[in-house]
């Protein structure tokens, strides 16, 4: 089973996906926690390229996509499809609807590039998706009480209100797959709706 | 004008290049010199990850050829692009043509994923291409002779050899625009003959 969790910066990933980890645990489930970008050595140098606030230059918006996508075939590679065949849970702190919501919802890039990367390039998309949902301006200010902004944190309030309207029309167009969790709610709140959905996960 | 130059290990590519700038400098023509992956500092942070030998993981196929198309976007954006519209001409060691050699031809990836992303990443192909072709043994003894071999050089002469063939597929699909030189000739030879054909191009 695989599962990714997505929404705008300081909505409670971490917290939610530290919740369900000790849940799975606790029933002897095998559990791979895992992030994009990174996820593998060379994939967490790419992150670091890409989210570094010291560039000596402006990073195309093609290359930022590229390169999230180098990540993901190298994580797929060398984590994610493995840890799957094995029969293991991958629990992952974004993925796919990341790269929609923000290189072409925020950054305006042609959803045909994205959809051509991820048919070549993509073996596999989660089985469930929970979209962590919270207005922007809530989000941004639990980011920043986090310490140090990288250099998509760093984006305007606008660019995350495009980034969280592309998260909503992915979820309209796969609500099966993605489930959007009101994150204005409690941690508590938020990790119980996330259990139910997993437990009603088919399989499960 | 814009003018790149291929081949395997070792076939004289730098040579020529440098003796094609004297010749253009002396023509005061502005002349930008660059390569691929690289060209611009994140650019050649991504050669770096590509071709060195201390990797902790084995870099996926589709990771290298991602990563390769990931510097070309900013290497295009950044350099190539510019330099064209101010009416620079523009020497390129490497670009797409390299990535169906090695990746492709060599690695065995599929020739679509790469239609895909020349058409939706590369805005501009090369005037002219120079492919300097040799043995590969010649090649790779002469690649040798210069000091440490990187990722890619470490690689056996069947890969080369296949690497060579993908390159006479290119030519004999676009014969006007790629011109074989035969590179086991003195390098004062290969200089006029490439000159020959930069002269015979219409416009220059």
């Amino acid at each position: 089973m695989f599962i990714s969790f997505e929404g705008t910066e300081g909505v409670g990933k971490s917290t939610l996906i530290v919740k369900l980890h000790a849940f799975l645990q606790a029933q002897q489930r095998e559990v791979v926690l895992t992030r994009e970008p990174g996820g593998t050595p060379l994939a967490e140098r790419i992150r670091s390229l890409l989210l570094s606030t010291e560039q000596q230059e402006d990073i195309h918006y093609d290359t930022e996509l590229l390169l999230m996508y180098a990540a993901r075939a190298q994580h797929l590679a060398q984590v994610i499809l493995p840890a799957l065949q094995a029969g293991k849970i991958v629990l992952c702190d974004r993925f796919c609807d990341a790269s929609y919501a923000y290189q072409c919802a925020g950054r305006g890039l042609s959803a045909e590039k994205l959809q051509l990367l991820n048919q070549h390039f993509v073996a596999r998309l989660p089985d469930l998706t929970f979209w962590l949902d919270a207005p922007v301006d809530l989000g941004m200010q639990r980011a920043t009480q986090r310490g140090a902004l990288d250099r998509f944190e760093q984006e305007k309030l606008s660019f995350f209100s495009q980034v969280r309207h592309g998260y909503q029309q992915l979820q309209q167009q796969e609500p099966s797959r993605i489930k959007r969790i009101d994150a204005t709610q409690s941690a508590e709140q938020v990790y119980a709706e996330a259990l139910q959905h997993i437990q009603q996960f088919d399989g499960f």
